[in-house]
């Protein structure tokens, strides 16, 4: 169910019934090399979260599209926010879905950007109630999760793009946005062709990129960061988005059933 | 166009050929009366942008779905946005999209709740110009405009439902959302009944509703403000929708064309 | 009655005695053209302010001679306040003078830029109402007027102005204040000539003039936006302020004597 | 002169002759005992500043009539900003003053509760400068200094009052407001008899009184803090006024002309 | 080195040599069980990085004893920083140390819970220099790594204490305490039985524990998550606080090393 | 004692004992001229602190070595904090000691320029409770000293030093930080030679320096202010050290044995 379709009185009754858990897709406005749209993090976060709500009768929160990319600002169409304002938001959406009732908060990134400030987010409304100055209906638990971290897709996507797969523009993302707007789908030769990325010590090559914006073009003119975007097709996606999605849903389905109070 | 489905090659293009305008539609998540949708005011401002740069050949932004909706806190589903996270938000996405080239930016939004933090928004940005802290490829400007300002949505309005109308939960924001997703579309009786409402000293009666959450739901217990949602049609809902874009697209296009330098 | 010329037991009797109302006027420090006080917006807010209270028997506190006017930022003796600044003075203002009883507080502002900050900070307010981390001896409500609304003004300003009043050191505030400090009148061709201002897609010509300060001098740079402050005399400023005070006492003795529990 | 009653070119006029100062007051609006006005502070610091001002020909801004008094919150009246507020607050003063020419801004406080957050906010100016991030016309100075620190004045207080003069609601202050609001003078037995303070060495006796409003109550339920406000006389007030005046424009008139690079 | 103990021109003679690096680590002050030091988490963030310093002539910057940590707020000793807090503080020190010439900095933790807000801040700085609005010597970057990260570590944890290492109160870290400060070496029977945790769908249990202080105590009430302190003795402590320092000296001079340039 | 070496459980037994007291010593990394050591104000600070807590059996929080000394930021080594992020900090750590039963604070500052950020903090703590937000075990009390303030340490300073005790740099402060780490004993011939200071009407001589960076070193390119450092010797540290921690130990023990209702 998606919660933004749904009514009050349809989240309450959930609420009654016992179901308190919520995902919300988080993504990124940045660039995505040669053809590749800018929003495709949330696009992503987006359907892997209907998909896996879907599946176990869960509720997806509306992606929210914006998110903390400093390392892209300055490129065209580009929208980054604060580490701050990210935490900021979060902390206001995990506090309002918890006094609602809806206590148990996937946090679904599709920008690995986002981890650190979300992660923030969380122990700042953690903090909060440590002080006593919030108070829930129940118990708030929030946990931050990327739509590729999981088992089925981790075997699909080595098993479909081996060591192209990469860590920004990545076919799987490309894919997945291919198969949710098919007028995405573009000629092979439309993107950059592959490189491999080397080691640097000054950065790490996974999704928190350490560097400004002018540093972070000179190291990745292209765009990809060891990705080859030209082998996704709406094919793959639809696999891909599928088995993230079972991984989602049966994470999150454990997630929101798990019982408050968990002392041995 | 959508923004986030464009390449950033894509947006750099127009803004070389001197289109740097970009609507960014904002909404909010809260109870709706009934069977409204939470997601009204997201659904209706993103689908009015959408449809208002399609008729310009402009460029819509990623709706915000998450708003500033205080009055409303409690209610299962509602996310409400501190002003101040609100605020921090909408500067950083006017400062990304400005140093990006899109230095036209309006503010479109669905929910009254969100003008004051909009404009502060945007009045921290001039002030950090003012103070010499940010640059930009050329001059930013910004403006807050609510899809229901123009004449021609004004007109409809009134010729459809009167002073049935109202302030919330209106039967237009809800036709254009059922317009927009069918499913929405509910039998009349669905809806509460239609109550008008008296002048309150103590509180304005338009967007911005200063009383806190529980005072707001002793005052409007079923929901709507003066409005009647049961009006609602999807047949409305396009009407109106079309009329909605008309009025923006007029008023984005003449934002997007002055010149930057407009001292007499 | 001047609130800070008051003793906390006058204050505490009042209240005990059922009256909780405040007015608080809000000014700026911004240049008004030629011989224009900097301090004009303080000046006539904060003479409205009083000659109301004394109408209906309220209470007015100090003037606030401190606004958002970043569009003067480098004016020399310009003092501008970061909007969220402002919010943080007001959002303190509200707590403290509710804190201690005076739970209806009419924000009455003598400057366009300053409102939405203020409408910000009232929503800050019911915000942490609403999230149970603020609690008071009565509940809080607070308003944000401009001292130029009202009918009786209205008409006045019409009738002495006509198209001459404009939008910044209008004739009206001129006067004013040229009533409160006679020796603030200068004859009339001390004022720069009068110019009219042509519509701008850009801008507003209302109180929230969202450009920076250089761009803003470049359409202003005699400093009146289509107002003629040379039409000004301390008579009409008699007149305007007995007007302005008539609308404000009406509105604001309405605000205080209002039921705090305005449920159907 | 008053800054607030000076045009834009007046202030423009005194910058391009070299004179750079302006000295801005500081009070609060608390409780000052029995019959005593919650905004002494800033009455007696504005009436300083402005008459140090005319003897030296300098400006002074309007008095800031709100204050960092949080252990008077919930008193009747009282109006008290936390410290990051005030500390915002004066940091934009003192870089609007500075961008705008005047760059020698002295602080001229009335309530010691103000002191640390104004030495933060002239350190927070400062640090802005030595990161880059701000620049001016001229190198911004800025100092605090309370109305009654000075020779002249301690001399004069000590002669007239003694032991007596206490910490809070002193007769010094209280006969300053007197002298400058003649209806403030009460009869000598309106207020609460003269009680002396024993050394606590949980908190300090001075400005800073670091402890809760609850216990501030309970350690001061009359309000005096070792003062003994009925020795005060409007005669006292115009002679204790005089002399802080000369102490303060003999201190701003040193500051205001001292050069700029004052290395040896 | 210890930086706390160096000149600044002893500093500068480094930078001018080529030598840009600095190791920052950072603590805690929490609960760990028993007899276990409040201070754990900082004196071996603290002692790893003198000691990888050491091996290859680096800067170590004093540890900060205080950390993120606000699943223990409430208990006697322990101090918790909110993470915007420890955000803002290293924010801080990076930039200072990069404006100093110390551009290369390593923030090395001894507490999960500081990740997120470090990371946080890194991310923050990066981006006030992709928005242009600070500038350094040259390029600045910063890492996160925690002291226990790196192979020769990890191989001798396992092999002293398998499957009792656990995630807080790891012997590997008690026993480091031990060797630095010899007085904390207790008798076995001193630490709290042995118990393993059980997989808990609510919660992580590696370093971000997302729970508030309440549920973190009724989950762990001895302290020791999944970790058996009472294997600690200070011999192994000497072999681990090694075989960290190695793997952390390594890691630090390839960063310290790297051009800034790293583009392919 | 030193509170990083102490258990949960030990501190719990002393607030049980109705011993609440803590000292909180607070430092700086900043330039101390010639070969002086730039953690000079953290060293003599944190020795201060835990030789007064050895005297009369109190508890010693660990030295935070970092502060607010924006005036020497860009110095190789340094490392300063804004003060608004030394506030937060030293509120969260007040805070959590308070909610852990601690609470009874004495922040000793080595560092003039941590005076106004840190009594903000202490207004800031007492604001929330004043505004009903915190709540702790006990009242919380938090006074800030620094360590040179006493009778004995005043009296040895003169009678060592004289007229060349100074301002930064002081013989007494290195003269300790020689006690403590005998490796920062050097010739005297190290130090650059003595000058007295001028009396500067724009700047105090003292704690708080407030003038940015570049002019700061134009006044004092040597480092020291009025200061002679060559004449401490470790000698002298030892006795003054001694004299200050029986200077300290005698107000924080008189601080910590206060009651807590300290009304007349």
């Amino acid at each position: 169910m998606r919660l933004d379709l749904m009514s009050r009185d349809a989240v309450a009754a959930r609420i009654a019934s016992g179901r308190r858990g919520v995902i919300l897709p988080l993504g990124s406005l940045e660039p995505h090399a040669g053809p590749g749209a800018l929003g495709t993090d949330a696009i992503c976060a987006g359907a892997v979260a209907e998909r896996a709500a879907e599946r176990v009768g869960g509720i997806a929160a509306p992606a929210l599209a914006y998110g903390m990319v400093q390392f892209h600002l300055g490129a065209p169409g580009c929208v980054s926010l604060r580490p701050s304002t990210l935490s900021a938001l979060l902390f206001d959406a995990i506090v309002s879905l918890g006094m609602g009732g809806l206590t148990r908060v996937l946090l679904l990134t599709g920008h690995g950007g986002n981890a650190a400030p979300a992660q923030a987010a969380i122990q700042e409304v953690m903090a909060e109630v440590s002080l006593g100055r919030l108070r829930f209906p129940a118990p708030v638990s929030a946990k931050l999760r990327a739509w590729w971290e999981g088992p089925r897709l981790a075997a699909l996507r080595r098993e479909l793009y081996g060591d192209r797969e990469g860590f920004h523009v990545t076919p799987s993302e490309v894919a997945i946005a291919m198969t949710v707007h098919p007028a995405l789908a573009v000629p092979r030769d439309a993107w950059p062709a592959w490189r491999a990325v080397a080691h640097d010590p000054l950065h790490d090559l996974g999704g928190d990129r350490h560097e400004d914006a002018a540093r972070h073009a000179a190291r990745f003119p292209d765009g990809p960061i060891g990705s080859d975007p030209s082998l996704a097709t709406a094919e793959d996606g639809e696999r891909l988005l599928d088995a993230a999605a079972q991984d989602v849903a049966e994470a999150f389905a454990a997630f929101e059933a798990a019982p408050d109070q968990s002392a041995r």
